[in-house]
C-alpha cells in the first residue's frame, strides 16, 4: 500500500465541475489500495480577485493582512473538495496551514517553511479519512497567517510528502509534463518521461512554468519522487528523480526561451576596483535580480559594463543605475529590452566538452548574433536579439538531436 | 478613555466603498480618545454564495467542512477592513476566531462559546493597533473551525465586549435602532432610546431582526451595555440596558407581528396521560420548535390538541404528526398556515393587571377573532387570521398609547 500526496493547481479546480472530476480521480487512487493526502490551490481566478480587492483599497497592503485575505482562497477550495469527496461516499476533512500546523518564518507573502507537523494527517489517513490540505499557506510562530509566494502550493505538497514519508508526490496541472522545448515554439518538441531534479531546477529557473524551483529544491533535499501529470487525463507524465535514475541518452534535456530579459550597459566606466559592486549594490538592495554580467577588457583605463535584469524591473533599475552612472563618471547608460535568453539544459553538459561550441555553431548557421553568454554545470545561455528567439530555440533543439522524427508521435521511447 | 467594541453587519460592509465608510467611522471613534475593537460579518451575499456552492455539491454537507468554507467570508472581510484602516493611516490587524482563540463546543453550524481568550487583543489595543475580529466563527477544542449560527457575529461582539471589559458594545446595522412597531406596518411607530435586555429578548424571540436573542442574553448575563445604531449615519440609537435604567412611562414597549407561524390541530384525540408528550416528542427530536400549545377541556374522553410551529417546518411536521395521529387514534389532523402572531411586549405587563384585557378589547373592536393566546411576564401573544395582522398591530399600538402624535416627528422624548 502506497501513500501518495496529490496536488491540484488552480486550473484543475477551476469550478465545482472541475472539483468533482478531480475528486473522482482521488477516489480512484484510493480504490486502487493507496492512501492519499490531497493539496489544493485556490480555484483559478480567486487569488487574483482577492488581491485585486486589496489593491483597490491600498497600493501596498500590509503583508500580514494580504496573507490573511488571500489564504481564504485555498481554504474555501479545500473545504469544497472535502465536501465533494464526502458526496462521493468517502470520509474527508479539510485542513488549513494553521491547523497542522505548517510553521513558517514571518516574511509575509513569501514565507519559508521552518517546520511541519503532520500527526493529525497521519491519524486522519489511518482512520480512512482523505485529508485535503489548503496549499500555499502557513502560520508563523507568532500565530500570524502567512503565504509561501509563487509556486507555494507545490512547495506545500512536497513538504507534506517529505514529512508524511509518502512514496511519491503527484503534481496535477494543466500540462502533462515537461517537454524538450515549448511545443508552441518548437512543434518537434518531445515529451520527457524522466528528468533529474537538477535539470528541472534549471528549467524552472529559466521560466518553465511546470514547477516552481523551490518545490523542486525541496523534493531533491528530502528525496521525494515528484511526478507531473495533467489533471485533464491522459497517460503521459514526467518523473523528476535523482540524476542516476535518468538514462542519459542525450546531452541536452531541453531548450528554453526566456522573454522577460533586458540589458543595461554603462559605457566607458573608469575602471577602478569596486566599480562592479558600486554599480550593482543599489539593485541588490531593491531586490532586483541581476542575472548575466559582462565587463569587457579595460582599454586606456575605461571599460564597458553590461548586465541583464528582468524586463519587469527595467524602469526601476534605469532610475537607480542612471544615478550610479553619474557618480562613477560613466559616459552614458544604454538600456535594451529587445533581447531574449535562449538556454540549453542538461546533466550531460558538465561531462561533454564541445556542447557550448555546438550551440554557438547552430546559432551562427542561422546568422544569429550572440550578445552575451553564460554557462553553468547544467546550462548554457545566450542572449540574442528578440526577433530571432523562436528560430534559435528550433535551431538548438535540432542541433542536439532532440527533434522527434514524427511530430505527431510521442517521442517518449527515445528518452528511456 | 473608553474601550468600545463595534460590530458591523453584512449590509454595513457590503462593498469596498461601504468598508471605507465604516473604517472612517472607526477612525473617528478612535480620534475622540476611545480604544476600539471591531467585529465584522461577511460582506452581504458572500455567506449565501458560499453556502450555495456547498449545497450544489451536496444536499447536507458535513458541518465541519461547511463551517471551514463559510468562515472564509468573515475572514476576508476582516482582512479587507484592516487593510482599509491601514490605508487611512491607522495600524490594524485582523484576527480569526481560531487565532484568539474563541473556543466553542463541537456543534458545527450552531456552536456555542465555551471560552474566549483576549490577551492578544488587549496587547494589540495597548500598542495602538485596531484589532478587527472575524465574527461568527470559533474553534473547537479539537482544533476544528466552527460557526455560531444565526446572529453569530452579534454574539461574538458581545462576548468580546464582556471579555475585554469594554464600556459598551455598539451594533451597527441597517436600521437605527428598535421601534415600538415595524414602521412599514405602523407609520406611527416611535423610535425607542432605551429598552431593557428582557424586553429586547422577547422582541428578538418574536422575529424582530435588529438583534439575535443569543447576543442579548449574553449581554444581560455579563452586563454589557448594548447600543444599536445605523451604519449609514444619523444620531438615533437604541440602548439595551438593565430594567432599572429604563424609565417606565409606558406599560408596553412594542408590538410585533410574526408571520412565520402555522398551526396543527389533532381533532378528537383520546385523552390519556402522556398524550401531549407522545404528540410533541417526534417534533422535539427533529428540532422543530413548538411555540404555543392548547389542549381544550376533555369531553367524553376526547380532546382537541392544537399547537403552533414555524411555517418553514410545516411540511416536515405534517409528516411526523400524521404518523402520530394514527398511532394515538385521532379523528383527523388539520394544518393551517393562514395565521400570524401579534404580540405586545413590555416590562410593565407583569405589574399591570388588565393589560391583556386591553389588548383583547382593541382586537375585538376591529372584529378580529383571537384563535390562540399565550402570555408571559413580559409578553402577551394572540394568534389571529393572517389578513388581519397589520390592522391588529396598529390597533394594539394605538390602544397602549404608543402612537406618536406626528408621525414625522421623532417620538424619542416621550420615551425618556
Amino acid at each position: 500500500m502506497s501513500l501518495i500526496v496529490q496536488k491540484y493547481g488552480g486550473t484543475s479546480v477551476a469550478s465545482l465541475d472541475h472539483i468533482r472530476r478531480v475528486a473522482m480521480g482521488i477516489v480512484n487512487t484510493k480504490r486502487k489500495g493507496n492512501k492519499v493526502a490531497v493539496v489544493v490551490s485556490a480555484m483559478s481566478g480567486e487569488t487574483d480577485r482577492l488581491l485585486n480587492m486589496a489593491s483597490q483599497v491600498m497600493v501596498s497592503p500590509p503583508g500580514r493582512e494580504q496573507d490573511a485575505l488571500v489564504a481564504t482562497g485555498e481554504q474555501s477550495c479545500a473545504a469544497l473538495m472535502a465536501i465533494t469527496l464526502e458526496s462521493l461516499g468517502h470520509r474527508s476533512k479539510s485542513y488549513l496551514g494553521l491547523q497542522l500546523p505548517l510553521i513558517t518564518d514571518e516574511v509575509h507573502t513569501k514565507a519559508r517553511i521552518v517546520d511541519l507537523q503532520t500527526e493529525i494527517l497521519h491519524d486522519a489517513i489511518n482512520e480512512g479519512v482523505i485529508p485535503v490540505i489548503a496549499g500555499f499557506q502557513g502560520v508563523s510562530n507568532n500565530g500570524n497567517i502567512t503565504t509561501l509566494g509563487r509556486g507555494g502550493s507545490d512547495t506545500t505538497a512536497v513538504a507534506l510528502a517529505a514529512s508524511l514519508k509518502a512514496d511519491c508526490c503527484e503534481i496535477y496541472t494543466d500540462v502533462d509534463g515537461v517537454y524538450t522545448a515549448d511545443p508552441n515554439i518548437c512543434p518537434k518538441a518531445r515529451h520527457l518521461k524522466k528528468i533529474s531534479y537538477q535539470e528541472m531546477l534549471e528549467l524552472a529557473g529559466l521560466g518553465t512554468k511546470v514547477l516552481h524551483a523551490r518545490s523542486v529544491e525541496l523534493a531533491q533535499k528530502y528525496q521525494v519522487p515528484l511526478v507531473v501529470k495533467s489533471s485533464f487525463g491522459g497517460e503521459r507524465q514526467t518523473w523528476i528523480v535523482n540524476e542516476e535514475e535518468v538514462m542519459e541518452n542525450s546531452v541536452i534535456k531541453g531548450v528554453t526561451l526566456e522573454r522577460n530579459v533586458s540589458k543595461i550597459s554603462l559605457i566607458r566606466v573608469p575602471d577602478r576596483p569596486g566599480i562592479a559592486y558600486k554599480i550593482l549594490s543599489p539593485l541588490a538592495e531593491t531586490s532586483i535580480n541581476v542575472d548575466m554580467i559582462i565587463q569587457n577588457a579595460s582599454i586606456d583605463g575605461f571599460a564597458d559594463f553590461t548586465f541583464t535584469i528582468p524586463t519587469t524591473d527595467l524602469e526601476k533599475a534605469r532610475v537607480l543605475v542612471n544615478k550610479v552612472a553619474e557618480e562613477v563618471g560613466a559616459l552614458e547608460m544604454l538600456a535594451d529590452n529587445n533581447i531574449v535568453k535562449v538556454s540549453a539544459v542538461g546533466i550531460g553538459i558538465k561531462t561533454n566538452p564541445g556542447v557550448a561550441a555546438r550551440m554557438f555553431k547552430s546559432l551562427s548557421e542561422e546568422n544569429i548574433n550572440i550578445e552575451m553568454i553564460s554557462t553553468s554545470e547544467y546550462r548554457i545561455s545566450c542572449v540574442i536579439e528578440e526577433k530571432y528567439g523562436e528560430l534559435a530555440v528550433r535551431a538548438v533543439h535540432k542541433a542536439f538531436g532532440l527533434d522527434q522524427t514524427d511530430p505527431k508521435h510521442d517521442g517518449d521511447n527515445q528518452n528511456e
